[in-house]
């Protein structure tokens, strides 16, 4: 199996505590890492986590609230003293390389690698990158400003090869890659091998869905169905559901019927407000809905 | 004994570590905070040693380098989400305004407190700040780009009344002020008490230097003789001396040479390399030339 996982590299909220960080997560599929968010302090929990920097080659950035992306001119500044040369990809809405630019222009002057910023439309569901093994694409989120959240999908895999059938029927390795993608053989005295004598079905491709921030709404299902995990907001519990309303967050408990309606395998919650020293009230109050549910938590590797 | 000390947030240089922060201290004056450059993570710090943020309100910036100046936008940021409304004051050379307006400007829009930035030349040893019990001064300090340390020097303390006498020639209350400034005291019969019968002479007041980052230089000796603790940086060992000069930075033994040759009361080391996972190998070349020579470290509350 594949190694596809979510590294948590920070789940509070606005305000940082001694207890959790500022949002940021890190996508690992096959070694490739994928950043989501990068709050301040998002270069020291990489690096707690011993992450690779030299893996990292994307970052996508949910919205322009600090929160979300005050430590990208540290990380940036990092990535150049240790030497790196290789493009650096930011994915964000078309504002963020307006603002970040006199910042980056002034202090990272002599950088030994380009910083290209890819602007997307928060407002649209699209495909913003993809590569041989993976797609990722917006979810158009409601925050009190643009923002979207990301679905990584793995595209479909090919099927394992039988090693103890490929060497029965002395199969050449020039034809390997053709039974992968589903051929048959024929052998020497023209006997006809199915495919499914030589193969066993490709897992199926997993996906992954970051939502935050946002509020309450139900557009968001068709595009996450099904997904093997999603990371949605729930900033409060029940007992601040009228703020919640007003700030453009999500409840706990929202989070789960977006879970469920949206049959997803398995629902981790983030993005806690500083007023919840525990959070246990919230993964209740989320579990009463979608019992598949876990509260997220910094340095914690989640598997799909 | 009036409360004056150096809370260290961060001493590590520009690559931060699972060991060490990015520069950041701050001094406690009778309970009023000052702080000395805000590296990314200050807030994440400051919190985590329960400082106060209330008590909090001028800032001080010693250069523009991002290891030193990243964290003032997410502690702006903070402030604000905790409903602060009195002024902040930002000590640093012109162009600090400059570059952290646009992103001030985009994320903090409504920020329900002042920021005010206070523009100083770098070259110069001069007053930048004063209230009642402090004087700042800045130390131009030689380094890659315009630098400039910073002197805390309190202002001349009140004598101590000597309850006792004053409760035996039964001084009246409103006499206390002019006794502490020095006059004496004429009893109803006609008697003369001089002052030091009536009180023990003040503390000397404090002074405490802040000289990151620099190269070794001479030309601070004279402003910072006697300081009752110097901060100087020692970003290398002995081993690293050429690199330490081509990087405008200084050793261990530098600073110690420094400390020795200002008749500083005591040194304390910091913005220590990544590359140095013990330091104690530059506090012993450190001691080898001022013996009382001491290694910075986060958390740590340095009394004067």
């Amino acid at each position: 199996m594949e190694r596809f996982e979510v590294n948590i590299l920070g789940c509070g909220s606005a305000l940082p505590t001694t207890k959790h960080s500022l949002s940021s997560q890190v996508v690992n599929l096959r070694d490739k890492l994928f950043m989501i968010d990068c709050g301040e302090a998002t270069q020291l929990q990489f690096r707690a986590m011993k992450l690779n920097f030299t893996r990292l080659n994307h970052i996508f950035i949910s919205h322009l609230h600090g929160d979300h992306c005050f430590g990208l001119p540290g990380l940036i500044s990092t990535l150049g003293l240790l030497g790196r040369t290789a493009e650096l990809h930011i994915h964000a809405q078309p504002n963020a390389e307006k603002v970040f630019s006199p910042l980056l222009d002034y202090f990272c002057k002599e950088l030994p690698y380009p910083v290209i910023f890819h602007a997307f439309d928060p407002k649209k569901n699209m495909l913003i990158f993809e590569d041989r093994t993976l797609k990722v694409s917006t979810i158009p989120l409601k925050h009190r400003v643009p923002t979207a959240g990301f679905l990584f999908e793995e595209k479909p895999k090919s099927a394992h090869i039988l090693r103890e059938m490929i060497d029965f029927y002395q199969v050449p390795f020039s034809q390997i890659n053709a039974i992968k993608d589903g051929a048959g053989f024929i052998t020497p005295d023209g006997q006809i091998i199915a495919n499914d004598r030589l193969t066993r079905p490709a897992d199926a491709p997993k996906k992954y869905a970051y939502c935050s921030d946002t509020a309450y709404t139900e557009k968001i299902i068709p595009i996450i169905e099904g997904v093997d995990l999603l990371y949605h907001e729930a900033t409060f519990g029940e007992n601040e559901r009228t703020r919640a309303k007003r700030t453009m967050h999500s409840t706990a408990r929202q989070a789960a019927e977006i879970a469920r309606a949206a049959n997803v395998k398995k629902l981790a919650l983030g993005h806690f407000s500083a007023r919840y020293p525990d959070e246990t009230v919230l993964l209740a109050e989320a579990q009463a809905i979608f019992p598949n549910t876990i509260l997220a938590n910094e340095r914690q590797s989640l598997k799909l």
